[in-house]
């Protein structure tokens, strides 16, 4: 992990970029703090580092004035990383079918899916071990945010992650709601009522699945990037509770 | 509005017991408050005031803590109160297919709530122009808690309460349904998954049928009595966001 930039954000917030071998990444941790902090790592949709970068930032600094650092790295195929066929070729067929308003066929999800999460899933890892190698980083860790099926995955297989907060998508291959039964930490899950890219049933299904004995679910109107201000607090103290 | 008993509760909070004609009701007051306080209406299954008082007076506190008075009356046909044949007899229906696991048809549910929800809605009317005379409460006014078809209605014909959250119950009469649609206050809306005596899928089409823009469902594992603490917090937090 090689730290390339470091600056001041918002209100005490030591923001630095860093790459881990090929990967980007941001790490974000609260300037005041004497002692190692929690950390949050923030999951984020396939759309690329940049344009994800204000809703990041906004969400690093809610961690930071909790006390805890948060980090993010940046998905294969995403951003400046390489592409690869399967995949532009699982989200060109993803964009004609809803572009049509036909219905996603299990195959698509799959394709666009499993991939992105069999290659995350060992990078988010690998950099957890850098983060908590740093001195300013204890634990416990966090996982909040989207590509549900990811956090899912790491739900499972990574021991020190002891809470998440998902927002509830309806593009997660069936496989997943398997997996989905085998988590058992606490979590918090988003799900916005009317959101024009989630079948509701489906993500109350997968809310249903999850195997964990606290799960809450909010859920609030509008569609997909309507969550209201409070939801976002909810989530926070949420995390409060489980880090701290 | 006779009060009748004074006492201190808790951490400055004033409670007093009060009657309203033949109505037992209590008031609860935040006892360093200054200025005319928001009030909270404490509503409340028909188990009879002195069963409830722990619960009630819990959130009370609750009340105080962030500012606001709360108050509660009995309902028709519960504690001191004289009961009515038909009520007893619904009640009566009502337990012998809970205890036979089947399922509560309709008219039994029409019975046993419909009557009440006429009844208890022009007596919390009167309880409110009691409680707004005093000096010592301003509003605005929320409604918290159960029997939610009491809710649904004052929610509906009284334009004071500009707030209300409520307990997802499946006891709820089908006309409900149409008067929730007129509901536009903010809502917050407590559900328990695995709630032994409610239908899930009811209190989601119920969820549903609101008409509010904003309306926030809170789903949290266990059954009836199981609400975690942090889902009452949650619940504090937007009768802050919305009385304060």
């Amino acid at each position: 992990m090689r730290f390339t930039t470091e600056r001041r954000i918002g209100d005490g917030v030591l923001e630095r970029e860093f790459t881990l071998g090929e990967i980007p990444g941001i790490l974000w941790t609260p300037a005041a703090a004497s002692a190692p902090v929690p950390l949050i790592l923030l999951g984020h949709p396939p759309l690329g580092l940049h344009k994800m970068y204000p809703r990041l930032a906004a969400r690093a600094q809610q961690a930071a004035a909790d006390g805890f650092a948060a980090a993010t790295i940046e998905l294969p195929g995403s951003g400046v990383r390489p592409r690869w066929a399967a995949a532009e070729q699982a989200r060109a067929d993803l964009k004609r079918v809803m572009e049509a308003g036909e219905p996603v066929r299990a195959e698509i999800i799959d394709a666009l899916v499993l991939p992105l999460v069999d290659k995350a899933v060992p990078e988010w890892r690998a950099a957890l071990d850098a983060l908590l190698s740093l001195p300013e980083i204890g634990g416990p860790v966090g996982y909040a945010g989207g590509v549900i099926s990811v956090g899912i995955r790491l739900a499972v297989v990574e021991p020190r992650i002891v809470a998440a907060g998902f927002f509830a998508g309806s593009l997660v291959p069936r496989v997943m709601f398997e997996e989905a039964r085998q988590v058992t930490i606490p979590l918090h899950v988003l799900l916005q009522w009317d959101d024009e890219g989630n079948d509701r049933q489906a993500a109350l299904d997968l809310f249903d699945a999850f195997g964990s004995q606290e799960k809450t679910l909010h859920a609030n109107m509008g569609g997909h990037t309507g969550v209201p201000q409070f939801a976002g607090e909810d989530a926070a103290g949420f995390f409060v509770r489980h880090l701290r």
